[in-house]
């Protein structure tokens, strides 16, 4: 057993031809950035839930991910964004789905789980409840960048909603760990779709869909999230290794090849009780970085 | 194998002391006429998913169940339903979160299956695709019974969300349905929690935690939503008897056991593609009906 730490920046079409230089490496230096704050954490025998939310709040304050700054914005041209936080050892879990205005939705997922009776808070509800517990507030500049804006005026004008199949990976952001008492958390945030309606909500905050953590391993999915609502994604990687006995590597393999037979695109990153990582998808890249005590990888495309 | 139906009307502390002879027999005979409406459409080849539908809707319009009319009011004096509904065969899915003023929201559950690319549309903006699709609305006071206002007032003088642990069972409703060609749906509904706060969503829309259907059963829980969301319950369900073999039965007699070890009350109706039902469940009672060709039952207590 050893400390281990994944995250991912989303997963998605990534043309390599399309890609600068600078960009991938303001991508990497992000990822790596994120990496490092929570292997500081599990270094320095942190919990695997502290360990979690430090790096989705890195990513989520880039504004190269599509989560918290940085978000896509919808239909009505607002930032409405998701996360959940699920905590392995007691299957304790938060999170929020379409809040505005509130900086690390992450870290109001954590705040649901640890101070409500409740699971999942939606909409103005979440953000009164953001209130009443202080959490970091940020107002409409603060999520305003200038490339989700043209984005949204694109979509827009080509009535798409994104991210369809073929859409560019926008960036949703996740990490999972294992801490030094070989206990796991796993944590999702995003501002979902490019222009979408009617209250979409996807995978990222619900629980054993986009993110889920029990003793057995932890999941954070990324891609076309109704895919992964369908195929139970995150959960169906645990109840191979909990029903079936397969290691994380194959569970991992076997749900996303499920999500493929399904037509979904997208990747998961898990981590086991050992430390183990696996970092599978099926779409062209997946921002993704892995901390063990046998190094640092950060890798983009397949 | 053979088409077999069953639905639930509800799980939690059913006091038999407080329950009137007149009050028992009008559950019964909502059940049964709920039961009935199902079971025509598959004793006339009809799928499960439109005898799902049907049995769900009869639950929705009698005001007996905390679903569609006769829905609990949230803190705000409002009610605010969730739903959704799922077809094995194809794992296709459609859900509704915190909508008002639509008379069945298992209904537009469909609609978002069959007419858009998400699954689960919330708020106002699912509210908005029930008026593009011209699903049936209903004003305030459809949705008023006077029996729910005075469980409101009790609940906001007492500052109690409901349904907590020892609450009486409030009546989320659901079906579960094989039909002739051993095809599986599963759809569930519910008006949440008296005098619930800050948006929560409970179970009953989100698809794997509250509904599921694949090809090997079909689920609809009933209870403390919280825990079937941290259990991943109705999936779990079908992934005991995908990855470790267990016929329905006993995946589900499991399912609900992890349940109760989780600190979580109240029961699942299941059935498996071969007609088999199972109907589980940890509180005082649950209140059920099941058709087979071998006969009709219909149950409240345990």
């Amino acid at each position: 057993m050893s400390i281990a730490l994944a995250i991912h920046g989303g997963a998605g079409t990534i043309d390599r031809s399309a890609m600068s230089t600078e960009l991938e490496a303001a991508y990497r230096a992000a990822l790596e950035q994120a990496l490092k704050a929570g292997w500081n954490v599990l270094s320095n025998n942190g919990s695997s839930l502290e360990a979690v939310e430090i790096a989705v709040r890195h990513l989520e304050d880039n504004e190269l991910f599509n989560a918290g700054r940085g978000s896509v914005f919808n239909h009505e041209g607002k930032n409405e964004m998701d996360a959940a936080i699920m905590n392995g050892s007691d299957l304790k879990a938060g999170a929020v789905a379409a809040v505005r205005g509130v900086k690390n939705p992450i870290t109001l997922a954590k705040l649901v789980m640890q101070h409500t009776e409740h699971v999942l808070l939606a909409g103005d509800g979440a953000v009164e409840f953001a209130e009443e517990m202080g959490a970091e507030l940020a107002d409409n500049t603060y999520f305003y960048t200038e490339r989700r804006w043209l984005e949204l005026e694109e979509a827009i004008k080509a009535d798409r909603v994104q991210l369809d199949h073929s859409a560019p990976a926008k960036g949703t952001v996740g990490a999972v760990a294992c801490d030094k008492d070989g206990k796991l958390a796993a944590g999702t945030s995003t501002g979902g779709m490019t222009n979408k309606k009617f209250g979409r909500i996807g995978d990222t905050p619900l629980i054993g869909l986009g993110t889920y953590a029990d003793d057995v391993c932890a999941v954070s999915c990324t891609g076309h999230g109704e895919f992964f609502m369908r195929g139970v994604t995150a959960y169906d990687v645990a109840a191979r290794m909990k029903y079936r006995g397969s290691d994380l590597e194959t569970a991992a393999a076997d749900s996303v090849a499920a999500l493929t037979a399904l037509g979904g695109e997208g990747g998961l990153i898990a981590v086991d009780s050992q430390g183990n990582i696996a970092l599978p998808f099926n779409s062209s890249g997946m921002y993704r970085g892995s901390a063990t005590p046998n190094g640092v990888s950060i890798e983009i495309y397949k």
